[in-house]
């Protein structure tokens, strides 16, 4: 019986090797299948919060792109609004400045030059202008070039201008062939002004009157409906006028016979540039007419007018036959500026130079 | 030895079975172990891909962001040139209306003395005065009685006006109980027309604004349009003031928080008489509210506006944020007159003091 328990032996030990074989197996495969699940839910926990918050700023992303769709929106439509009541602004502007066209154009010729009140000068000359229709601004800066200050004020002002410069010679570029003189302000400025005019302006289709209109004197609005009638040249009285109260054409029966001034009253026309103007055809009757470095100092007017060939009898008399005082030669005080070093202490610098005055 | 045999097979059958269901369980184990490997790699591969996806997105969004954010940077900044353009449209067609009953009134005192060139003066400020609409002027001579220059100009001068006068003590009239003092100028004046002011103006049905206006300054219109939001107070910097290029509240994040200024700085509001305007309703909140001759010489902007009990945080920067100069604190230089005995005897009497200069 021995070969027989040992098959019996065989026979059980055999299944149960099989038995534990497979159970290990089992229970492996087993572990391996719960640790991969595990690592499996592991790995989905991750992503989905990985993916959850990419979700989010996608999200956030979305939102804030839809925000920007909507400021660009009611920014362009407040824009186009703008756009439409600038056309709107433009039209009536348009309209109100085409209802004047009969009307002769004023050309005012205005030199200007660099100082600390220039800007305020001519803020409130241009808030004159601006009451006129039919007035055209010519502005020449005593200058090589020109400024910025100007041209952006010009661009601003809302007056219909041209903006040119030109520089006042020193007196010795003058002095050639020993002819000893003293250089004249406004001179040049003046000039390219008349130029200006020959060049640009059709007498044929547009009348006009010339006015050399200096930037620090005042002007009633009257003076520029009287001076718009202007046939040839036309004068009226001046406030504040060497050392005066004012200097005036002295008028008999419409006529000018005289001139009341003190100063130098022996000039044939004895008026001063802020009284008279002349009108545009005189330019081009006389081509060459202009100022010049060779007149008598304080004579510029005076000269001009002669040069023309008119009569004391031919001149217009404004202002109520001349008794009236629609423009003043006003003179600003230079402000001293003497407290910028002090600044500089205090603030480090003085003022801001970028802030324009 | 059937049971023998039927043991046997029993012996056989046994572990076959055990063996069969261990294989059973162990392929399907292996089965799962593999599926859910490859749900995993799959799961991964899609949670990838989702996530890429996710990712260009996220990306192309951030950059759609930056690109909306230059859109918006861009017609900003359109829209801003087409505002600051409508304002000066705008302004230039206010000019030309005569009405806009909507807006708050802006109420200029305007204190004024005889002076040579006080007509002058009063010309251009009036030529200013009349382009705007809702505004209304208090013209208040430092004098016993109503002048007839002033009289006649304002009748004539097309703005909105009231005509008051109150004459500015001597020293020694002030100088009452030993306490010596030197009387201000203005201080009357202006008084008077706040006084008047508080008498003649329904603060329910008209809302308005107060500016002090010295007859001899510079204004931009752009100022007044600015100033008619003023809420409380407004201020803003004021040009050739205090012998510097300008004078200005320091700002900062749109908030004052100083003065840049040489003259008086300790001063709690040094702002200048043109750098500053108040809501009418103020003057209705504080009904003893006025300039003093007793405040330090130079202080009467600051004591008054420090008598509102605002603070600095509360005061309204205007002129973009106190960087540009719209008001000049402009001086005529007086003239000298010297040449009027010379012209009495030229004359046989100086001016014709009928022709108001």
């Amino acid at each position: 019986m021995p070969p027989k328990t040992g098959n019996r032996c065989f026979s059980l030990l055999v299944p149960f090797v099989l038995v534990s074989a497979c159970f290990i197996i089992c229970s492996e495969m087993w572990f391996s299948k719960v640790n991969s699940r595990t690592r499996l839910q592991t790995v989905e926990v991750l992503l989905k919060q990985k993916q959850e918050t990419l979700l989010a700023s996608y999200r956030s992303y979305r939102e804030q792109l839809r925000d920007k769709d909507n400021e660009i929106k009611e920014i362009s439509n407040r824009y186009k609004l703008a756009e439409a009541r600038i056309l709107n602004l433009s039209l009536n502007l348009e309209t109100r400045r085409n209802s004047s066209k009969d009307l002769p154009v004023i050309y005012a010729i205005t030199p200007t030059h660099a100082r600390s009140q220039q800007k305020a000068e001519l803020t409130r000359l241009s808030q004159t202008f601006l009451h006129m229709s039919s007035f055209h601004w010519i502005v020449v800066e005593d200058s090589r070039k020109k400024s910025r200050l100007v041209a952006n004020f010009l661009r601003n002002c809302g007056v219909s201008y041209t903006h040119l410069c030109a520089l006042t010679p020193s007196d010795s570029q003058l002095n050639i062939g020993g002819l000893v003189r003293k250089s004249s302000k406004g001179v040049e400025q003046r000039n390219l002004g008349i130029s200006w005019l020959r060049k640009n302006v059709d007498l044929k289709t547009q009348p006009g009157v010339v006015y050399f209109a200096d930037d620090d004197n005042t002007y009633d609005l009257r003076i520029f409906a009287e001076m718009r009638r202007t046939r040839k040249i036309s004068v009226w009285p001046v406030g504040l006028v060497g050392d005066q109260r004012y200097a005036a054409p002295i008028v008999k029966n419409g006529k000018v016979t005289g001139w009341r001034v003190s100063y130098d009253p022996i000039r044939k026309f004895a008026t001063d540039m802020a009284g008279f103007a002349m009108n545009l055809h005189v330019f081009f009757e006389h081509p060459d007419l202009q100022f010049s470095h060779y007149t008598r100092p304080g004579s510029q007017e005076s000269d001009i007018i002669s040069k023309t060939n008119i009569t004391l009898n031919d001149l217009e008399p404004l202002a109520d036959n001349c008794t009236k005082v629609l423009v003043w030669h006003t003179r600003a005080l230079p402000p001293k500026l003497t407290k910028e070093d002090k600044m500089k202490v205090k603030f480090d610098h003085g003022s801001n130079f970028i802030v324009e005055v």
